[in-house]
């Protein structure tokens, strides 16, 4: 392997070599090349957008690498949404739009093969984000369908995450959950030209009404090591804004990468960005030592003994979790 | 606690009683009930409904429990999808017929909560499946969205899954992934009355096709210490047929039913349906030994060592798998 400095020059001048990690790293054959390039990632501002099919959110990430593109920065896009464009469930128009796009050396499109991801889409994900930013692109957009638990597992790796909503789809923002406006930090109305943009808007105004915003630490899946530092209050915590956009038209795309700026502002002055980026950590920790505990297990423990574990659940004698207990008490003696 | 058989009874006879305990173990505070039932357990037909919004999906759920019902036989329904009329996300006239289904005492209709769900999206549902099965329900439907990892993982734990598509959904089946057609045993393209329905089944039979279809064992996830039996071969393994139908107009519902039933009857005869089990099984057990062992090792090891590392993780001297060897090594020779 090569000289670490050497391998992120060549990530940074050689978009093939760049490639080839990329899908080394969806394999999960990059573990010493990740290790290696770790040090010099941290500088890439990490934007989740999540949404339903149909609110436009594809649209919406054209737009605004388009203007991020215009600004002078690099941007690099990674679609976990098997209805996004950019992973093939798209009409034409949106292709080739797509297409557009990704002539420009400054633009990086990965679409995320979602199905049998070694240690699950967050991790995979977290990997492919890992080498975008070593390889020095200054914004990173991650996009996920709104639902599922593995996609707010992704919205966990974000550092400002818009949750993007349509006029008309269903009755008012039914199509939204409370879970999606939780971890939304801006919220967006796309195709605000269409009917029944005042109700969609009124009615994410309530929902927000309806919740006290103060910075939470969700400490769920993690180490729970956090330490408790004093986050912003109500009084100083980011109140997510709700803005319209016309993505197709780039309509109010300005005004939305002002408040994505904004709240990178928020995050590094209050000191919410290193409180973000150690749960980030934590959860990544959690994983994998999971599966590496789990491995030592299987590769210390008698294979007789669990297969007859496995032989009494099969034949519902055993429930699953009496099943865990008499594997735990098997392996407890190991080293 | 009452009584195995007593619960089991009650769950049989008292709406109220199902209903609780389905929230209990949605809330993963079930362990206890659900191990005392689990012996009862293993008479349903577990059938996976899967497929991209637009599918028609629902309204294929609601004709086929429609048909089982006019059989004589009870069907629990699991909504893990968002954009199922079941969880919230309906237009109108679909939850006006979810309504009609509901008042039917021999149909329980279950939406899961995907946020936040302890342990895993495939988890919570298996235990939602093992109470459905205890209280006698003779078909349980689970119905996901066709996409990403989580349904993936839901699938598993059907003996049979459909997969659904329609026509005019993006470009031919572009919308399909090569993963979903390969946990596929039945596909159905519903909407059969809508134009190019015949490109659309073209394309899937075109898909079919390339793949040889022989049975195959999924390992990835388990605890991978299922026996090699002998499976069907490329000769007598089951080929997924393509059926049409129209779900809102009951047609083709019937023969998708025979085609059920055939499937299970194939499972029976050669076996391969006491491999599925034991494959759901690894899994199930494989979740849940990776989450003790990460909290039995949280509950052993220092907390100031486990917080240095991921200082040093955070001030990027140290990479992710880095940090899993280091404490590792740590906790290797606790007891």
């Amino acid at each position: 392997m090569p000289d670490p400095t050497d391998l992120v020059q060549s990530l940074r001048a050689n978009r093939r070599q760049l490639s080839r990690l990329l899908t080394k790293t969806e394999n999960g054959q990059a573990a010493a090349e990740i290790a290696a390039i770790y040090p010099h990632t941290g500088q890439a501002h990490i934007i989740g957008v999540t949404g339903a099919p149909g609110t436009g959110k594809s649209t919406l990430v054209n737009a605004l690498t388009k203007y991020y593109r215009q600004q002078g920065r690099t941007v690099a896009i990674v679609a976990v949404d098997p209805t996004s464009p950019f992973t093939g469930g798209a009409i034409l128009g949106d292709r080739i739009r797509m297409r557009d796009l990704s002539g420009d050396p400054g633009v990086f499109v990965r679409s995320m093969a979602t199905r049998g991801s070694l240690g699950g889409l967050a991790r995979a994900t977290g990997d492919l984000v890992t080498v975008f930013d070593a390889a020095g692109f200054d914004v990173i957009l991650i996009e996920t369908v709104g639902a599922g638990q593995s996609e707010v597992d992704v919205a966990r790796l974000a550092h400002t995450t818009l949750v993007i909503e349509a006029p008309g789809l269903g009755d008012d923002v039914q199509a939204i959950k409370a879970g999606i406006l939780e971890i939304a930090d801006i919220l967006v109305v796309n195709k605000a030209d269409h009917p029944g943009v005042d109700n969609t808007v009124r009615a994410l105004r309530a929902m927000l009404d309806l919740g006290h915003r103060v910075e939470r630490v969700n400490h769920h899946g993690t180490l729970r090591t956090v330490p408790a530092v004093p986050l912003p209050d109500e009084a100083t915590a980011w109140q997510p804004p709700i803005l319209q956009t016309v993505a197709a038209e780039d309509k109010g795309i300005v005004e939305l990468a002002e408040k994505i700026a904004a709240h990178r502002q928020y995050l590094r002055q209050t000191g919410v960005l290193s409180v973000r980026e150690q749960i980030r950590i934590e959860l990544e920790l959690a994983d994998r030592l999971r599966e590496a505990l789990l491995q030592r297990l299987l590769a210390t423990a008698d294979p007789a003994a669990i297969q007859a574990v496995i032989a009494q659940v099969s034949q519902r004698r055993l429930s699953l979790s009496e099943a865990v207990s008499r594997l735990l008490d098997h392996t407890s003696s190991l080293p």
